[in-house]
């Protein structure tokens, strides 16, 4: 099987834009075409994949054409694709498919998402398209879906409000170290514990904000024509759970993501302990502790306790989330698996300045959809 | 190369449902499993493809996991696929390209589209949403960019008013042979010139319904196990054109569908004279001569010739759109594709009923998006 890396990427700040949807599309092909150490000429791109979740944020459904015509090869195929919160990590998934089925040389992988395109009383009825159908029937937000996810692990395991918080802390504080961060403002424990509470134990400085944002890569099947330091994509894994999570069998686990990892790790021929830096799905902070459990980081109901114990601190053997999550560095649904991975990859070739974590070997990202029904692990290397 | 097959089906009458985007998936989902000759194990379908063109119509974020979880395969992994109008082809490539690289045995695809989920108000500025943003800015609606093309095309070769009327009184004199058709009504070419104006010359009779539908299909790597009479997908091709219709090379051309046709012919090892039946893309039916050109069974300029002299007429030579169209057959833009592809899988396998044409061994569906910015040809032969 064909061995398919990182070879260029494009990100743009995270926050409140004033480009709209195509403005970002364009900036993030010319970025990441620009952005490749040997270059890269366009017509040598075969495929761009372009990952936006909901049509009433971007105002098009074609945004696989504007990417083409951005691009300039009249031979490249450009589509778009859509899995929830996951659906960056899935069009990655896609273009490494392209690639080692022979289809493709070179694929864009472009993701973006405009959410203040609509006010936030509109973004709020959209994202409800994020929950199952049943929970939407019976009145389940997807945070209220959260917190039977949280309440659950609390009552299991005794996780506190306190941890909670604390990731929180960490997510804001790692987000002072990244310009393309959404918040760049400390916060404290009391800070959280103050907030208001949206749905119990979940308070405002526990949920991610809504985000304009754009990130692009390009992955390539030969790497080393296009730099000396690519960032392979080692292994890569997807699953589903229940789409409610309350039907789950265990709604204080998440499932999805551990099949994820089990077969990404398998690919990858890499154990939980070889992994040197994560960045996980904390589109709500007390589900954070769930991500280190199912990518095995933490043994099940411990995860929390590599909170207590700092483990997955910014100096920690594990730093987790050090870009700020999508806590702090913000969530544009469509962009944010793509920009996940863009982290682990300046990490992984040492370019993460501020924030760079030393001795960065294996690095992965989950990214979950759906409050984990849906789940893309993506395991990166050297 | 591996061999890609249908080897089963399901689909949704079109036009006014009472099913939501759910309830379609559902029936889609079950009735295709159900409809495999020799029956097929749901833990045998290892990916499932939705298409669908707008979250706003379904109203989800994951139709990928609502049809994951009608399945019942724990193991199985799904997302949804976009590309305008041709979705529904899309997903059918990218599926059979799940299948080529190993990483599926079956893929199951569904498309979509609950237009009736909005007003038509509504309906009408999501369906804006497929124009490019330049056009949208100068106001060209998507008729209006049809418009510039068929003007175009009337001025360099001399088609008339009437030739477009016999597309749709053709294409609606099919549809009472099609039961899932959303219009079985005939119509003559005075009721089509006497139709409103919509954009010269297009008239009402001229333009395809919003309707609510669905299709679904499965595809499999190893057919002969799953049925004696599997159709063979033996070609597809992709390719793209300007976004805004006016910024082509020639408006009255369609070459994104004769670069997508040419590649589709070189895989399958056919020429045009090898065609027996075609379902092309008739959204706004005086385009249905363009598509006759691009798929190369009409010489350029000639394709309205085709319509005079009978040739594509349902006793003629080469039938098309014996369906009905998307004209009145129906175009839930998400199904439309996927239904398409079914109307020849039945014409090969002898089970078109009332609108079986005979001796077909070779059928070819030309699905365009975006006025032709982006198209998929299919071949098919049992």
């Amino acid at each position: 099987m064909k061995t398919v890396a990182i070879i260029g990427y494009a990100h743009e700040k995270y926050g409140l834009l004033s480009d709209n949807t195509e403005d970002l599309i364009r900036k993030m092909v010319k970025g990441a075409i620009e952005n490749v150490d040997k270059g890269i000429n366009p017509r040598e791109i075969d495929w761009i994949i372009t990952s936006c979740v909901d049509n009433q944020f971007s105002e098009q459904h074609q945004t696989g054409t504007v990417a083409w015509e951005a691009l300039g090869n009249p031979m490249a195929k450009a589509f778009r694709v859509e899995a929830a919160c996951c659906s960056g990590s899935l069009a990655v998934y896609l273009a490494r498919n392209l690639i080692r089925s022979g289809l493709a040389r070179n694929v864009l992988v472009v993701g973006f998402e405009k959410m203040s395109a609509v006010s936030t009383l509109v973004a709020t009825g959209i994202l409800m398209r994020g929950s199952s159908p049943e929970e939407r029937r019976v009145g389940i937000t997807q945070p209220a879906s959260y917190s039977i996810m949280i309440q659950q692990y609390m009552k299991k395991y005794g996780a506190t409000e306190e941890d909670f918080a604390m990731v929180s802390v960490k997510n804001h504080e790692n987000a002072m170290r990244n310009p393309w961060a959404h918040f760049r403002k400390k916060i404290t424990v009391e800070d959280v514990l103050n907030s208001r509470l949206i749905a119990p134990p979940i308070r405002l400085l526990h949920c991610c904000p809504i985000s304009d944002g754009a990130a692009a890569v390009i992955l390539s099947g030969e790497p080393k024509k296009y730099t000396d330091a690519p960032v392979y994509i080692a292994g890569m894994g997807m699953a589903h759970d229940a789409f409610s999570s309350f039907r789950r069998e265990d709604p204080a686990f998440l499932l999805a993501s551990k099949l994820a990892a089990d077969e990404a790790y398998k690919e990858a021929g890499i154990t939980p302990a070889d992994i040197r830096i994560a960045e996980v799905h904390d589109a709500f902070t007390p589900v954070e502790p769930m991500c280190y459990e199912a990518l095995g980081i933490a043994k099940r109901g411990e995860g929390y306790k590599l909170i207590r114990e700092g483990v997955v601190m910014f100096d920690g053997a594990i730093p987790v989330n050090v870009s700020g999550g999508l806590k702090a560095k913000g969530h544009p649904v469509g962009a944010t698996g793509v920009g996940m991975l863009i982290e682990i990859y300046l990490q992984l070739r040492g370019e993460a300045d501020q924030r760079q974590v030393p001795n960065v070997e294996v690095g992965v990202v989950e990214n979950h959809g759906g409050t984990g029904s849906v789940s893309i692990v993506t395991v990166l290397r050297r």
